[in-house]
C-alpha cells in the first residue's frame, strides 16, 4: 500500500500526545486538500432559503452606519448579565426546596438529562397561567429553541413523498429551511393582504388530494405574523380548527410574539383546540431570551402503535430529538426555569414592560411612515403598509422591485436596511413588498430610518418610472 | 361550514387571555382526539435504533436495585454545582478583560449569537494544546453536543440515494440514528475481535462502487471505541488516512474517550491528516460535562461552489445548523469557555484525575472478571472478553444468546444489567456478546456486579446447554 504523503510510524510517533514533535503533522499549506464540490453536498446548502437566515444575521453588521429594519432581534435594554446568575441560583434553591439532595442537584445540572426535558412541569404551569391551555407535562418536549421544535414536527409528520406540509406564504424561513433539510418541499398557501383565509387552505388541501397526496399539517403564525405582521381574527381561528378536523390535518401553531405585544391577545389555536388538532411550537426567545436556546413543543396527540399500544406524539418527537441533540442544555433549562419561577410562570406579566416598549416602537413607526408619506402622496406613489397591533414586523408595498439590488442601493446610498419580502415566498411573490422590523430600534432611530426610507423609496420610484 | 364541536365566538371570547372562563376550552376527555397511526409517522420512530437510546437511558432506572453496567454515563464525583457559577463568572470576566463593554457582554449571553459559535477560538486553542491539531477557528462549528455534529456531517455529505455512509460495525447508535432520521441506511464495515481492519473498509468501498454507489464518508471511533472498547493501532491510522486519500472519502472521527483515558494516547486521525480527509466530531461531554450539550465539528475541507468561489465545509455545516438549532446556547458556551479558560485549554490536564479514576475502574473490572472466571473455567464455558486500555466499555462474549430475554432475566433474577451488543450492529451480529460500561460504578459495585454477572452467565450457560 503506497504511503506517499503519509508520515511514517516514526514521524507520527513524534506526534504522540504530550510529546513535542519538531514538525507538528497538521496539514501543510502545500498539501492537496480533499476537494469537495458544493454541487455534491446536500441540496439544502445551495438553497437560497438557508442563505436568507445568514443574510438576516449578517446584513446589519455589513453596513454598520445604516439604520436597520432587517433583523427581528429582541430589544436588549431589559437584559442584565447578573440576572443569569440570579435565575440559575433560584432554580438550584428551588430543587433543594423540593427536597433534592446536593448530589441530585449536581446530576440535574451536569449529567445527561431526560430527552423530553427537565422543566416540563414549569412550562405546563406557564401555559396554564398565560395561555389558558391545560396540557400534561408529558405532552411537552423541551427543545433547543423553537427551531428544533419545528424540525421535530416536520420530521415526524412528513413520512414520505406523498405527505404534504402546508405553509402560509409569505412564511417564516425557519420552517421552510427545516423542511428543506429533509427534502420536503412545502406547499404554499397564499396569504392575502388582509391575512390568511381558510378558503385558500381548503383549496390547497383539495388540490393536493386531487394529485393523490396526503396533506398532514399546516404551519401558521396566527398572531402578529413573521414576516407579514398580520393577525388571524377569532372567527378565522375557529374556522381553521374546524377545517383541520374535517380534513384530518394537524395545525403547527407558532406564536412567539403574543406575550411581547401590547393589550389583550386573542386565544391561541391550542387553547381553542377541542380535538387535539394543534401542535404548539413554543419559543421563549422573545419572552425570556434567545441566548438560552430553550423552546418547546406541545404534542398531546395520541399515537396508536402497530401493537395497539397508545402513546403521545410527544413521545415520538422525543425519540427523534435524542438523535439530533440528545437533550436540551441542562444549564439553559435551569436559567429559564429560574426566570419562570421568578414570574410564577406568568411570562405575560414578566413582559408587560417589554410589550409596552414594542407596542410604542410599532406605533412610532406607523406614525413616522404616515408623516413621511401623506395620504395624497402615498396614493400617487403607490406606497402602502399594514398596521399590525403588535409583534415585530410590518409589510410595506412599494412601486418598484424590492430586490437585493434595491436593498444594496438603499443601504449604501441612503443608509437604511430592510428585508425583501420575496425572501419569504416559497413559490415566488412579494416582489414589491418589504418587511420592516421595529423590535430593537430607538424612537429616534425609527424616525431617522423612516426619513431615509422615504428618500430611498421616492428616489427609487422615479428611477423605476424614468 | 359546520361548526360542530367548535366553540362559538362568544364561548371562545371567554377564553381571551386574562379573562377567567367558567370552562377553560382545553380538550375535554370525551372529545375524539386527532388519531395518529405510528405507521404513518416517519419510519425512524419505529426503528429499533431510536428505542436503543431510550433503553440505555431508562433500563437502569427500571431496575433500581440492580448493578448496571449499561449506560456510558460519566462519573459525577468530580462535579460540583458551584463550579457552574464560577466558570460562568470567569468567562464574563474574560470578555471584559478583552475589552468588551457591559452591553457587549450582555449581548453575548442574552442575544442570538453566531450560528458557527461564540467560543471557536478557545476550542481551536484547546485542540492545539491537547491534540497537536492546528486548525483555524473558522473551520470549527460549535454544536449542541457531538450528536448535532454527527447530524450536520451526515446531512451535508449524503446528498442522495447514491451516496454511501460507511460505519464500523458494531457502531455507536448516535450515528446510525442520525442517519435513520435522514432516511440514510449506513453500510456496515465489520469490526473484527481484534478491531478495525482497513481491508474490510476497502472491500466495502469497492462493493458499493460496483453497485454504482458513491462512498462519501466512514464514521469511526479510533480510541477505546463505543461499544467494543477496541483502539486502532498507529499503523492502521496511517493506512486508513492513505485509504481515504486513494478512494476519495472523508473520515468522520469521533473520539470522546481520549482525554479521560489513562496514559499516553495515540495521535488522532486529524492530527495525522495531511490532506484534510478528516472531519473531527468533537464531544466535551466526557472531558467537561454532558449537561452543557456543547460539542463541535472541525471541517476544514475546502468546498468549491458553482461560481468557483471556495469556502469551507464548516460554512456549509453552519448553514445547516441554522435550520436545526439556530445557534448553540450562549449560556452553555459561556460555562464551557470558563472551564477551558481555567485549564488554559488543556482538557488533558483538567482530566488527569478523571482519567486515573476511569483507568482504575477498567483495571478493577478486568481483575474481577478474571477472579470470577479462572482461565480453565473461562475456557470450558466459552467466556472471553477484550482488555481495553481506556474508555468506558469492554466486550464480553458469552455462550448463549445475549438478547432482551436474557437481559431481563439477568436484571430481575441476578440484579445485574448490561447491554446486548447486538443493539449496535446495523446489519445484525453480536448475538453472543454484551457491552459492559464501567464508567460510573464504585470498585465495590464493580466487584459485586462481576460476581452477579458470573452467577448469571453460569446459570444461563447451563440453561442454554440443557
Amino acid at each position: 500500500m503506497a504511503l506517499t504523503g503519509t508520515p511514517s510510524v516514526a514521524e507520527a510517533s513524534a506526534a504522540l500526545v504530550g510529546a513535542e514533535p519538531a514538525q507538528p503533522p497538521h496539514p501543510a499549506p502545500t498539501s492537496q486538500p480533499a476537494g469537495l464540490l458544493k454541487a455534491e453536498l446536500h441540496g439544502s446548502v445551495s438553497d437560497p432559503v438557508l442563505d436568507t437566515m445568514n443574510f438576516l444575521n449578517e446584513v446589519t453588521t455589513r453596513y454598520p452606519q445604516a439604520i436597520s429594519f432587517a433583523p427581528g432581534r429582541p430589544y436588549e435594554g431589559f437584559f442584565d448579565t447578573e440576572q443569569i446568575f440570579t435565575h440559575l441560583r433560584r432554580y438550584v434553591d428551588h430543587l433543594e426546596a423540593q427536597g433534592a439532595s446536593p448530589e441530585q442537584v449536581r446530576s440535574t445540572l451536569f449529567q445527561y438529562g431526560p430527552a423530553g426535558g427537565q422543566i416540563r412541569e414549569l412550562i405546563a404551569d406557564s401555559l396554564r397561567k398565560d395561555e389558558n391551555t391545560d396540557v400534561a407535562p408529558e405532552s411537552i418536549v423541551v427543545t433547543v429553541g423553537c427551531q428544533e421544535a419545528m424540525f421535530l414536527a416536520v420530521r415526524a409528520l412528513i413520512a414520505g413523498p406523498e405527505d404534504v406540509l402546508l405553509v402560509s406564504s409569505p412564511c417564516y424561513v425557519g420552517i421552510t429551511g427545516a423542511a428543506r433539510l429533509l427534502d420536503v418541499t412545502p406547499t404554499a398557501v397564499p396569504e392575502r393582504e388582509s391575512g390568511f383565509d381558510c378558503a385558500d387552505l381548503e383549496a390547497a388541501i383539495l388540490a393536493e388530494r386531487a394529485r393523490g397526496r396526503r396533506p398532514r399539517a399546516f404551519y401558521v403564525i396566527p398572531d402578529h405574523s413573521n414576516p407579514s405582521g398580520t393577525t388571524m381574527p377569532l372567527q378565522t381561528r375557529l374556522d381553521l380548527l374546524d377545517l383541520a378536523q374535517r380534513h384530518d390535518i394537524l395545525l403547527l401553531e407558532d406564536s412567539p410574539y403574543r406575550m411581547v405585544s401590547p393589550g389583550q391577545q386573542l386565544p391561541t389555536l391550542k387553547s381553542l383546540d377541542q380535538h387535539r388538532r394543534v401542535v404548539q411550537l413554543g419559543s421563549l426567545s422573545k419572552t425570556l431570551f434567545p441566548g438560552a436556546r430553550v423552546g418547546y413543543v406541545v404534542a398531546d396527540q395520541p399515537v396508536v402503535g402497530a401493537d395497539d399500544t397508545t402513546g403521545l406524539l410527544a413521545d415520538e418527537l422525543t425519540k427523534i430529538k435524542s438523535m439530533i441533540t440528545v437533550n436540551t442544555s441542562a444549564v439553559s433549562q435551569a436559567v429559564v426555569a429560574g426566570m419562570l419561577l421568578a414570574a410564577d410562570g406568568r411570562t405575560s406579566e414578566l413582559n408587560s414592560e417589554t410589550a409596552a416598549y414594542y407596542g410604542d416602537a410599532m406605533r412610532v413607526t406607523l406614525e413616522e411612515l404616515a408623516k413621511q408619506f401623506p395620504a395624497a402622496e402615498r396614493e400617487a406613489l403607490g406606497v402602502r403598509w399594514n398596521e399590525p397591533t403588535g409583534g415585530f414586523f410590518l409589510s410595506l408595498t412599494v412601486p418598484f422591485q424590492a430586490d437585493n439590488a434595491a436593498l444594496i442601493r438603499s443601504a449604501e446610498e441612503f443608509g437604511v436596511i430592510w428585508t425583501p419580502m420575496s425572501y419569504f415566498y416559497p413559490d415566488g411573490g412579494g416582489e414589491h413588498t418589504v418587511r420592516l422590523s421595529v423590535s430593537y430600534l430607538t424612537h429616534q432611530e425609527i424616525a431617522d430610518g423612516a426619513e431615509r426610507l422615504a428618500h430611498f423609496i421616492k428616489s427609487q420610484s422615479q428611477t423605476a418610472r424614468g
